[in-house]
């Protein structure tokens, strides 16, 4: 128990706001090494700090089992958001206060790597093959890493059978939920042309907006799907309108939407922006969808029960199988293998006071060691 | 023909951006006390400059005829809106070149108000009275000006049987069109609250844009009337929508929009605001109506009859009793009398360059004269 409390200090300890590089990786190789793992870092991008290209550090572990054992993935991410303001202790100098460890990636996900390594420290070298997948770049873009440690990956011939991503799944207990998969997101960007004039002479005119008003009455109508076994409906929102006319015996020259669609399975990123452009374009409008996530679905089965299983050994619970809430690498990943989220509880994530139980760390340490070894046994 | 050209040369010399004060009125007082006028002046507004309650300056000028005689008005106003760039010659230094007269106010309405002063020149003092309504503020917010001149004249007791306003009605060729009326103007601003959340947790928000969506269609589709004899339908527009939320993952807390209603005498600033506010509110939302004027219609008869007649005799044309456009202080006028506009050609007011022919200003101040006399010898 001392030791992934251990772990997990040393890796909070290493500031990492996203994109994080340098440091905080060599904290974890360090950890990584004595276990008998080679280490493969790289950077990718070159563009100044704040910018969507600035450098990204990822990191891919690999321990080799015996030819033609399973291969078992950690997924995860060094980088952690802001701290912002507030803190009662340094959000980069971990401080254990009560029953509670303090500090910026406690529970996302700096807390969940830390178990990862303490797991597989307890895991024979000859179970199995067992990778980190390790990125620097979750919380901002997500342009420049998981996606291009898949590139490495499938570059390499490194090919996972299951793949564990360690976000904080869990909401009021350790182990109260895992997410078999996530919803798609697309943004869609709505405008009709007119043409400018005099409220008094609409004639003269043509006003944009009735037109953008159908439109999005129309969009505000569709029932995009009634739900799957495993999503909740697909839901649209109208997020934004601007026509910015401060003249009020004016008609506009133009007027926009933005909608944003959270999709399951159901539908993908291109589909549903061809059905919005033509209802856009049916009302004399135009649409330019920028797709920030497919949605994936690792339907519930064997891997889904190894966790429940390793779960329900070390803390009694039964966890839900969810589809719910934003998006992660796992959109990603899924292109590798079946996919599932399991980690720390999520209730202070992203916030001021960020804190992990230390009882958790120690229980989510064995849970993953039964996952690795269930699933390096499996046939 | 030379005199008209000299008054209106004179009036157009003494800049006089709205709100006007001082001298174009000391022009004006010039050339009236000459022919018989008392004169009364007086400024309203004490706020500083470019605000709304910056001085006006009025002036009422009459000319009493015998006992029991007749009462003719006549309207208008000394203020300009600005000149622009760009102008050919300095736009209160007019000039003349070839059959035009240049200069800011040529028509709207300097030149107008100088055919008034010619016209009652030609007029003997006993025909019946006469007076002259003069505002420094129709073309700014009309807050100071003719209201304060009615005020004025109800104490006074001074009251005119029939008022003529100068506005440039005419299109396209002198004495094709008066108006017998003008449309009323009321803009709404409209609002729907909501409760802000993220896109992925709709249930936790409410979205207040599809409200406002819902209510705006139902706004658009409304049939205000289908125009009466006199005036064309009523007319909504959709000049404004407002979220502004640029974060594209986040439902917002506010949606508003802005209407603006052009309506005839089916109705009035109050009783739209109210059908408006009761659409507003089935919405879940809320309307703050502004009533920049109510209708006002002066049905064709005698009055239009006797304009019609002069501009025949004059013209050989048969001005068209039309009730389009923007609203005039005759919306304030219609409280004392019944109230017709009749004036220059309209094509560049309010541009650069703007100009009157010299032919028309001659023309104009005839057809003045002659209506002045069959004004006062009405039975």
């Amino acid at each position: 128990m001392t030791e992934v409390i251990d772990l997990a200090k040393r890796l909070m300890a290493a500031p990492s706001i996203t994109p994080a590089t340098g440091p905080v990786f060599d904290v974890l190789e360090a950890m990584l090494v004595p276990l008998g793992f080679e280490i493969t870092r790289f950077t990718r991008g070159e563009g100044e700090e704040g910018s969507p290209e600035a450098p990204v550090e990822n990191l891919f572990a690999i321990r080799r089992g015996p030819e033609g054992s399973k291969h078992f993935a950690f997924a995860g991410h060094l980088d952690v958001v802001p701290p912002g303001g507030g803190w009662t202790s340094e959000p980069f100098a971990p401080e254990q206060r009560g029953e509670l460890l303090y500090g910026r990636g406690a529970v996302d996900m700096k807390g969940s790597i830390a178990c990862m390594v303490d797991a597989v420290a307890s895991v024979p070298a000859d179970a199995g093959t067992i990778s980190f997948i390790v990125t620097g770049d979750e919380e901002g873009p997500a342009l420049l890493g998981t996606r291009a440690l898949i590139d490495f990956m499938r570059e390499a011939g490194h090919q996972p059978d299951l793949c564990l991503v360690g976000e904080p799944t869990s909401v009021n207990r350790l182990g109260d939920m895992m997410k078999i998969g996530r919803r798609g997101s697309v943004n869609i960007w709505l405008e009709v042309q007119g043409t400018q004039g005099h409220v008094a002479y609409p004639h003269l005119a043509d006003n944009p907006i009735p037109k953008l008003v159908a439109m999005l009455a129309e969009l505000d109508a569709l029932v995009l799907d009634e739900g799957t076994d495993w999503f909740q409906p697909s839901n649209l929102e109208i997020t934004d309108l601007e026509v910015g006319n401060p003249a009020h015996n004016v008609i506009p020259e133009a007027a926009k939407a933005r909608i944003s669609i959270r999709f399951n399975d159901c539908h993908s990123g291109a589909s549903l922006s061809e059905q919005v452009a033509a209802i856009a374009q049916k009302h004399g409008g135009s649409a330019l969808p920028i797709i920030s996530g497919e949605p994936f679905l690792t339907p519930p089965g064997e891997f889904s029960d190894i966790i429940a299983a390793a779960v329900k050994a070390e803390t009694g619970l039964d966890p839900e199988p969810s589809t719910t809430g934003g998006t992660s690498d796992a959109r990603f990943l899924r292109a590798l293998c079946p996919v599932i989220e399991f980690g720390l509880c999520n209730a202070t994530m992203h916030k001021r006071d960020e804190a992990v139980a230390i009882h958790d760390l120690s229980t989510l340490s064995r849970i993953y060691a039964r996952i690795v070894r269930a699933a390096l046994e499996r046939k």
